[in-house]
């Protein structure tokens, strides 16, 4: 506990120092989706190397390989950077993960400041494209080292970096790299921690252990050879964008509700322990509203928006390929369209079984139609639902950790969201995994003016210190 | 008759000038859409008054004024040009009307040939972009005044052109001028003329007597203030998606049949003199799934297809404006959509009584959602349907000129789309309408390898000197 403290009080003095290590983070453009940027996301792993280095960790590297981007290019996928702090056998060891890409950001999107300088504004926000997503937390793992390195404090566990230059374009590569690492790189971890999400709102830190999976559907109708002129040929054939709109009508109500039939069958109802959760988390229906600029909310209670949000499936229709889609009047008949729509899975959808239902449903009600265009549907991807344990011992020393360093305790949240990676980490290492956000929920991750409070920033760097401190002392192989 | 002999004779030995003078035309690639063609497109202009006034004819032009070029440029518009050839008060007055605009092309596109070189293949076809669409039939006209001037020969009537460089991209401006012209240089016109359509087939000339009026809508749903993530929102707020979907799955059945109440309320009912004329029509259903090229068709005999694409009204969904339209997976849900479908409108369908109609249905059906969000629904456009009389003394003139011409009776046709100069010509000018095509149903008028054949451009340039003999025999004022 002295060991702590002194740990605390040392972020606390040396605040602007951990600030002006984020400053240089964020001056780097790690943008991974603009080719033109490529070479910045490869200077940021750089800068991340050099840090761990200076800091006496042993760093690797892995090449996820080359990208094909859109058919046009091929660009070097910039390296997972794999670093290791101390190895006593007799410590645990503790995988964290994190990535120093970004998403795209411009002044002229709306940015009141160059997004790629970090500034600190009135209310103490330090704003800069990539504060919070992720570099403040990558950084603040690299500060609780270089905190107990400053103290002369011994690390309570073996720390294992894992950071991706990927992760806004789809983690290309990563998944492969941790499986083939499992049993070589990963073999000592007992425990993952990703810091890559955020509170549920803006004053209670929260420790999130489960999240939706998704299934996306591509619907395709196909009629005439080439597009046709609707003066010409409406109404006398059969036109794809007729039978997609039937089909598409009949997948979900305006309600939510999903009208595929079976889909419910396969959701785990709602226990009372569960129920009992929701009672504290610092939730208001006004916080939906705020979020969603009015007061277009299906649910009237904060507890029934958390539950569709985090532990019942949705369904949502993205989009149409194939069809006119600019301003304006344009009155063609396109030949072919995709329809795009995706289902949020929970717990026990399995996306095999959501496939088979749905294609089976799509294709009974095309058969309905009469229609003599072609149709095929097909799921183009799925990722499952993940849910751990708040009783875990990986959570009982988080939540151990919030209550230290904010005197509260934590919120216990699920997102309605996926993180790919973090079922990847755990059927691979076949161990917990924790989400312990840094920032807060209007931190504006991937929109302009993105900024992370000084506050989570520096109360974060405590809170993943502690955590390591506290989760030294669980037994992390009573699982409960 | 006599006369008439003369003329056709010196057409067809004369062809290679007239081939020779449309080579020439085609090499201007006056491309309306591509502002770095626009000079391409006076000079076109300028070619035509040249080529106008070497015959003799007084021209003048008329200035449309200045295009907003999708708020990027401003473009001059290219000239109107009225011509003159003959004032003789004793004689009738014929206006025609074409235009000397193209449409794009480039040989990247597919073309076999270079699209601004007229070429003539092994079949006799004149390939090159605007030899269909509208070039020859323009050069046609001017070819019958040199025939008759060559010949020492009186032209039968007064003949006055109407000619402009916009038509593939709105004839802006174009209708005002009609209008302000109508009782000044249009004073004395008796009839009208326009040869810019094309045969139904290949084979059998026609007359083209009807036209359906098209209304364009937007349904626009309007939810959350900004666009959202599906997994954080989805099944917590109602989706404007979902709402567009429901509400435009309600507007047709897959077999083409249109669900707005009272819509076909307004539909003349056919008569069996209307019947009798599709018995000897040129037309087959395999002329439809060729042009389709597939058997997607609605109906399965040939008059049941004319009828739908003519006499009846159809209703298209084109697209959706901001909703997601790339390949690949997005999963956003989008906070504003518009849906976009028009509604194919015949005699005696009111564009006013379509709108409200339509207003109505789609309105009560959103109240039926139940849904938060909100809804707007209106006519972006509407262009009246148009439909004159076959036994009009000006189309019964023109019908003895393709008898005399081809030996055969035309069909007697109504198109599926729109040619809103043909209803602006009516209303200004109070006359009759005749579109009298030169070319082909297989002309590939805004596809590649666009072609005339030099039978139709031969046959064609007699047809619309024989055409101006007839009219100059049958009594306007008689309509019948």
């Amino acid at each position: 506990m002295a060991s702590q403290q002194q740990f605390m009080d040392y972020v606390e003095q040396h605040q602007e120092d951990f600030i002006d290590r984020l400053r240089r983070a964020v001056a780097i453009p790690s943008v991974s989706s603009d080719p033109n940027h490529r070479p910045d996301v490869f200077r940021m792993g750089e800068f991340l190397i050099d840090e761990l280095k200076a800091l006496g960790a042993s760093v690797e590297t892995r090449d996820p390989g080359k990208q094909d981007f859109h058919g046009q290019l091929t660009l070097d996928l910039p390296p997972v950077v794999l670093a290791t702090v101390g190895d006593d056998p007799a410590k645990k060891t503790i995988l964290v993960y994190g990535h120093y890409d970004v998403q795209p950001a411009l002044k002229e999107d709306g940015w009141t400041t160059d997004p790629f300088v970090l500034v600190e504004d009135d209310k103490q926000r330090l704003i800069g494209r990539g504060s919070s997503d992720d570099k403040g937390p990558v950084l603040g793992w690299i500060n609780v080292v270089e905190a107990h390195k400053k103290l002369g404090l011994e690390m309570p566990v073996n720390l294992k970096f894992c950071l991706e230059g990927m992760e806004e374009s789809g983690s290309e590569g990563l998944e492969a790299i941790i499986e083939d690492e499992a049993d070589k790189y990963f073999k000592d971890v007992d425990a993952v921690c990703i810091s890559d999400n955020y509170w549920l709102g803006t004053t209670k830190p929260c420790l999130t252990y489960g999240l939706r999976g998704v299934s996306y559907f591509h619907l395709t109708v196909k009629g005439p050879a080439a597009d046709l002129h609707s003066g010409v040929f409406g109404g006398t054939i059969h036109e794809p964008m007729t039978d997609l709109f039937a089909l598409m009508s009949k997948l979900v109500q305006p309600d939510g509700k999903i009208l595929v039939p079976g889909i419910y069958d396969q959701v785990r109802p709602v226990t009372s322990e569960e129920e009992a959760t929701y009672q504290s988390i610092a939730f208001d229906l006004s916080d939906l509203q705020s979020a969603v600029g009015n007061k277009t909310n299906i649910h009237e209670d904060a507890i029934s928006v958390l539950q569709h949000r985090w532990r019942f499936p949705s369904l949502s229709l993205h989009g149409v390929e194939g069809a006119f889609y600019n301003p304006g009047d344009k009155t063609v008949v396109p030949a072919q369209v995709v329809g795009k729509f995706s289902i949020r899975t929970v717990p026990d959808m399995e996306p095999k079984k959501i496939t088979e239902l749905v294609v089976k449903y799509v294709t009974d009600e095309f058969n309905k139609l009469n229609s003599k265009n072609t149709m095929v549907i097909k799921c183009s991807h799925d990722g499952n639902h993940w849910l751990s344990s708040p009783n875990h011992p990986n959570y009982v020393a988080a939540a151990k950790a919030v209550e230290t360093v904010f005197n509260v305790k934590p919120d216990l949240t699920r997102e309605g969201g996926s993180i790919p990676v973090t079922l990847c980490f755990q059927d691979a290492l076949k161990k917990n995994v924790l989400l312990l956000p840094m920032g807060r929920g209007d931190d504006g991750a991937h929109s302009i003016n993105e900024k992370l409070d000084r506050s989570n920033y520096v109360q974060g760097i405590k809170l993943l210190g502690v955590y390591l401190h506290e989760v030294s002392d669980v037994d992390l192989e009573n699982k409960q």
